[in-house]
């Protein structure tokens, strides 16, 4: 009786959570909060803040009843903690309850209070889903960041062995060569690191013109990798839901022509008998 | 018989409008009315002045016959009012229409004159379009901005928090900070900021590396997101229009191959009494 | 007789032509030669010069020869100015053969020189490819322009109104406040234009930032719209190609099955008389 | 028997070296080596070097044996160096064989240490995909790069004609041009050039501008071309694997209506001919 209960009312409140209208009123108050704390850098402080930071208890309040509710709801607690998401969502939730304004730790805490805007994460689907996105997109840039890692690392490696005593600054060694390069992957003042070595060796802009050639080659690599898995997934998906049906149609007809096909035959037979005999 | 009469004659004058030396023409009056605009600033007159200023005034007349046609064409004036687009028209017409040289409001009165550029929109199609594709890209694009606040906002708290004393005129407080990592976004002279904080902090580096590859992974997936809509929304219109005629044929095969075989069956059976029958 | 010779010639010339071993020479010589008028700024000579300028000569010949037997080929000489390309081969081949070194307007001629380039163009079937790309592209192009216009018009307008007194350099009237603008949308030290104006507006960010999300956006639609006129046509073409076989098959099917059944029918009606009699 | 031996050897060698976990260990010491010969040029040496240092012998011990295995396992040893990659292979583990600390050439060993980083391309299929990309990228790339030689030179030409007076640290000669025409490509201080030229022709913006919009044109015409290479490519292999089905599917019906149709024929004739003789 009473777990009927629990369940009528978590029920109510699932529908609230998904609720268009308070959704767009919780992240109204992560948002405003958020800027709120921002604004505490300019150290002021007023009426609108003290409503805000009411509501952004209510705020709080309501994630930590939301990830009750799903914890208690889990028939094991092992099996809340398997779900990478449960946990994003718990420590938000117990990094929200950390109280706030102590004396010594005031650095830490506030900066916890910044990433309580990742609640915003929890709360918003398509957030979700891009944070998805990023997150399978990973494997894949593993292997591109590990073919940008070797041409950085050959020409940092150059650079630092060639261009060191033109320039220790930027080309001192092999960490600081590569950061360099990132720099004028950017094309970040890139021509003025480019002009100071010429000086000294003038073919070495073909250094220079190659990187960007092969970073640019590499960038575009990645892009296209991405769009391309993107788009075999929902095509795929498509395929699935779509193609389908047509398929099982063509499989159908296939069937039921040669069963069709073998009872002609039959029926053939029996007629030339029929013919035969009365010859 | 005068609503026949307007009938024909309002068919007349669409069928001006849609044409294109016609279109052509107020296209360009429109441009070089708003080129004058402009060269108004180097406070020049001359006699082309005065024909282009002239011919200004026939293109208000046309879109104010132009608004005022679609007008009494509604059957209720509510109706009208209802479209956004007609919204558009209708407050640039009125612009359009305010006195310009009046002595006071003189600079108020200008850059209303310069917004009379947007009937350019008002008369040809494809800007219409291309401003429907910005307004349809905006949903996807409120997600895609607040995932890009959360995430400027957490590097602009941390930066706030760690390089205020570097240099407060980068990191002052949470709102500056933000607008310099906008900054850093667009690659520019992030290196100088860089070379800043990292004499303090020399790990800063990290800060900026990740700052710049999140933010170009955001932008990456904007842009996924906004050509994959598109090319769904073409592909979906595709399939209606062309794969309707083939799955109709699919369909149409196996009902016709099912009858066949029953008929078939219905035969055979015929067949085989005939044949018990004689034996 | 002597038609069917100059056939015979202009078959072998023909095949000559394609030849990928004499397409890589002939485009060698254009390179080297373009690389060689490039080496003459530095007012050098040697004997290397004088035999590429001999095979100059010899391609300028072979380029000759070539239009003259396609403006031949032709029955009527209007015709043959019919075609784009006709035309722009035709330009460049007379330019070409314009004298170079002569005294007076030798600063012409060597920029007539330079665009004697233009004939890889002429040469390679992928270049023209590509030509043409660029050319298909120009209509949607235009309209994205008219759209750019508008924008770029409407800040550069707000723009010269209102930081006119901060820097007149930048934002002196529409014109050079546009090209301030196109400036800002390449991201070109644009943070130092906005520092200057936010001293006098601080809120003048706003303008900035809305600048450079507006122009991205135009860029990006620009780009999307061209890559999905290019998709659209290519699979437009696979289609045709492709889809024709089984559309085919699929409407043979649907005939013949549709015979069959009549076919069928006319057998059921026969034996049911049968039947009938022999009850 | 020492045949089947070796035969059992090599397929537990294969084993081993497809296994992930080994695959992601010899990574490790191949970055982690790497990083090494980078931190040398902080001169400093410590244990963990040692240990990384016997390491890496370990790895290329490991590739000296895989490479003399496949080497082996080659019926004819001219038919190895056919293959492309077994020649990149083969110039790297001999590079990595050379000795390191001699006194001499020490700067030329240091830098032949780090192309041992290639071994990554060698060991994961990934970066050989990815490189495999690159190259079949390369002939397209060809036509493109010969499309972009053609502008430049052209700009490249007409910029030291024009502007060789204004500053001829940028437009001394064409080559020198087309430098500073790549630096502009990459809109690196475009704007300090452009406004010095300004000064002596006002118009010049008219040539930086188109400048700009040609090539970015050119760079979108080879993203758009590698995009649309590489999805004809998977799109053709996803065509041959599942459409096969279906295309073979529809023959089939084809096929065997056809068959149906000439034995309905028969049977129709048999019956009309029965029905005859019994009238």
């Amino acid at each position: 009786m009473q777990r009927q209960d629990f369940r009528h009312w978590q029920a109510q409140f699932l529908r609230l959570r998904s609720n268009k209208i308070f959704e767009t009123v919780v992240i109204a108050i992560i948002v405003l909060s958020a800027l709120m704390v921002g604004a505490k850098t300019y150290e002021e402080t007023n009426r609108f803040a003290t409503i805000l930071n009411f509501m952004d208890w209510f705020v709080t309040l309501f994630f930590l009843l939301e990830i009750s509710i799903r914890l208690v709801a889990e028939p094991r607690l092992r099996d809340f903690f398997k779900s990478g998401w449960n946990i994003f969502d718990f420590i938000i939730v117990v990094a929200s309850l950390l109280p706030v304004e102590s004396s010594e730790t005031v650095l830490i805490a506030r900066l916890l209070r910044v990433f309580r805007v990742l609640r915003l994460v929890s709360m918003v689907p398509e957030l979700r889903m891009l944070m998805n996105a990023l997150l399978k997109a990973l494997p894949r840039m593993g292997y591109v960041a590990l073919f940008m890692f070797i041409i950085f690392y050959i020409y940092g490696a150059v650079g630092s062995f060639m261009f060191h005593d033109v320039n220790p600054f930027y080309w001192d060694n092999i960490a600081i060569s590569v950061l360099t390069l990132f720099r004028i992957a950017t094309f970040e003042s890139w021509t003025a690191i480019m002009y100071e070595t010429m000086e000294v060796y003038p073919l070495s802009w073909i250094y220079y013109v190659s990187f960007i050639f092969l970073s640019a080659f590499i960038f575009l690599n990645m892009m296209i990798g991405i769009v391309l898995e993107v788009m075999q997934k929902e095509s795929a998906a498509f395929e699935v839901e779509q193609g389908e049906g047509e398929a099982a149609d063509i499989k159908y007809l296939r069937q039921h022509v040669t069963d069709m096909q073998s009872q002609l035959s039959r029926m053939e037979s029996m007629l030339e008998k029929q013919s035969e005999r009365r010859e």
